[in-house]
């Protein structure tokens, strides 16, 4: 969608330098740009490619302003102003409101009349859908499921019965919401079911990545607060609670009961035990295994460095003799400080 | 559902101590409890709350029963009959037997007439549905899939062709079995596709997570035995062999035509190679890399333990030189060996 | 399929020691085979069962022709002369040219003629499928979708819009192709959902294994070059570019703007981070963390060697001690080599 300069600076936060009344109509890579793209710098190590580069209009901070002659929008987050342009120029496509006629809307689920309700879906009784929010073909919305307003559910989600998603929530293609937690009794040698009987409870502004899967709480309820990004891959077992605005990226399985803070980042492929805490403001590297309760915002690792093959298994096998390596050094250096000693009185 | 406590303790393996009259209607949390409320203290420091609870009734062990004063069901395997009690208080929905209008059921396929078909189900030629079976809206069973009795499958599970799964089962959203192994020949630099001619057998009494996957076999068949437990996001691949009352917690991977024994609990996100045997009764903790043969039971693991992110670059940087290290320990160790030897002598 | 000898050794590149008229109709293990039966031996170790073998026809290398004395397919490759008589003796079922009736295809997609396409697809405006391609029941086509010739979509498989299938390409149940990449800016303490404006691009003769995951591009694309084969569960984030015929195994992640060479394979579980470059014809093993660009062809490795839980507890723990260790090696060695110079001196 076209925009002049001026409208994007006002709404996007940025400061213009340069002509109000251009106009761009979409984001480009700083090599395809023409006069009607807007361009971001995502890395300085781009910035001396500006100077070929034809777009209408480039994202700069201050301190790099004048490494472009065209038209800039100078802002203090170069990376927000590009995104809220972006939105601006690239607005979602608008589905029709009302239901497909393959949909199967069962009588006692109430459907918002703005809400758009795609091809072969299924939404079963008790089930309450709001305004404006869009559900993509063939995804099933189970019993008294409470979907907000604003809400993209992109095709083949499945949301089961009872859970709660938040306003403004975007969950991708094979999403999975309030599947049964992993819970059984031990009968002699046999496990026997334990139902899960809680919810999931997904605050607003939550995006849920594809084939991210997330249980329902075995009593009470596994909980995503306000804000939260789940990338695709992921698993959320039961009674799981994930606190504001953290976000967690691809494959990554946090297990059951486990607390996680506020506005922490969890890298890809991080591992997480059950039943612990992890307090707000705490990163974690990716792979990285969390065995234990973390009290300290900051940031966390654990794994091994990447080697050739052939220094890798020399290594590891030296892996299983440490601490036989970590007692033979103490032997040694009580050998050599007795020895030390034994010189000293030899010598007095 | 409403049930007596006399019921209650007959039907779940306890002894009750109070009034046999006493009606509870579900389980709940101790804090959240009332008169209709069983509770089960999953965890013993948990118990000091016992006295301001306000549970119909409590089950405990002998061992603790003292500590409520209300009505109690006496357990040696207190997990065991609240587990036993939640399915009695709490049982399924029973869906309506018989097809859905859009339903799309081959001619040649064969439904118990007391099996449910959701909406949007596809079931192909050749296939078989047990009696009491439910099959969630845009499932899919292959042509010649032999499904057994009292199965649930949830929403949007893919049964491939000629698979087979047993009796009670429980495959969750997203779950697929029978995807073809990845198998392929070299030719030159290209890879071409061997033919994965094999089936999955799943045992009795099986429960598959949500967004699991299972692998045909390439020529025999990949099979889960009675009672074996997966969790979320699993990856099976071909010829696996899976033994009985084995659990599986989620993220893990198992490769090609590993075999692994019975009574064993592999924890999440553990990777364990192709071509390798477990024996029965072998537990793996998280994250661990299986990567040979286990033949004594027990329990394995492999991995680094959790750091702050600054002692972890320090510690990481070595074990690119842990070889390194073993070697000059060494030489250092006959060093001071010979020097001892010399001190001798040179006293002698 | 029946087929004779002599067809099978000049179309899967063998030559036929034994009877050109002889008719197989199957692959099968050694174990089950009978006259109809073709066989290939996997693993040298099986070679001694030959002599009991009764299959109509056993593909083996020159070097081991003589271990059955029954018809011989010789091969330079056996298991890619495996792999095509499999083909030829296993073809794929041959699906229906046309749309189911439940399919809802919108009257702006172009569906060739010899297409076929299953029960409950969408397939949505502008959206192209090529001749001879099957797409399974469930699945979403988005819109302005490209599809090739001669694809085979299986049940539940999600495209989102204006992505690119080449011609060949094989998509398991799961499969998400074109979600949106995991980006954002920050805002404050909020994340702000950056728009994922690029495709996904895959080439001819792609795999792609069950509820694998490809996130298109933020503003460019992500790719798959012709004939890379993925197995199930692997995350590709945005941005990633794969090149010719490398193969992934499953559950790998790696995250976005990675650049992946040709011929590489990449083994279970490995991890690969995000803005880094993999050169051509590098191998990965399982469970592996790449964390740095790798310029040398070759054979890369990370992580532990697996031990029993007692023994791994005592090695962990000296892990976090591993740069103490290393400074007091030092500190040890300096001292003897001090002490040496000084009983130098003095025996001087």
């Amino acid at each position: 969608m076209r925009r002049t300069l001026a409208e994007l600076a006002e709404r996007c936060q940025a400061v213009l330098r340069g002509d109000p009344a251009w106009q761009v109509d979409h984001v480009s890579g700083m090599d395809t740009a023409g006069p009607d793209s807007l361009v971001f710098v995502a890395n300085e190590s781009y910035l001396d490619q500006l100077s070929a580069c034809r777009a209408g209009v480039v994202v700069l901070s201050q301190q790099y302003e004048d490494r472009f002659t065209g038209n800039v929008l100078i802002s203090s987050n170069p990376r927000l102003t590009y995104t809220r342009a972006a939105i601006l120029l690239h607005p979602n496509d608008v589905a029709a409101p009302g239901c497909h006629p393959t949909a199967i809307v069962d009588p006692g689920a109430t459907v918002h009349p703005t809400a758009s309700i795609g091809a072969h879906v299924v939404v079963e009784r008790g089930a309450v859908v709001g305004a404006n929010s869009y559900i993509g073909p063939a995804s099933y919305i189970g019993r008294d499921v409470s979907l907000g307003a604003d809400c993209l559910l992109h095709p083949r989600v499945t949301v089961e019965h009872r859970c709660v998603i938040g306003d403004r929530c975007i969950l991708h293609p094979g999403v999975v919401v309030g599947s049964d937690g992993f819970g059984y009794a031990k009968d002699g040698q046999h496990w026997e079911k334990t139902p899960q009987l809680g919810r999931v409870i997904v605050g607003d502004d939550v995006e849920i990545g594809a084939n991210t899967t997330i249980d329902r709480g075995a009593l009470g309820d596994t909980t995503l607060g306000r804000g939260v990004k789940l990338d695709n891959l992921i698993q959320i077992a039961h009674n799981v609670e994930i606190g504001e605005d953290t976000a967690i990226a691809a494959c990554v399985g946090i297990a059951g009961s486990t607390r996680i803070g506020k506005r922490c980042t969890i890298a890809g492929q991080v591992g997480i035990v059950g039943h612990i805490e992890i307090t707000d403001d705490v990163h974690v590297t990716g792979a990285t295994v969390v065995s234990h309760t973390i009290r300290q915002p900051g940031t966390y690792s654990s794994g091994t460095p990447l080697e050739t093959y052939q220094r890798w298994l020399k290594n590891a096998v030296r892996m299983r003799q440490l601490d036989d390596m970590a007692r033979r050094l103490r032997a040694l250096e009580k050998k050599i400080t007795e020895r030390s000693r034994g010189g000293t009185s030899e010598e007095s």
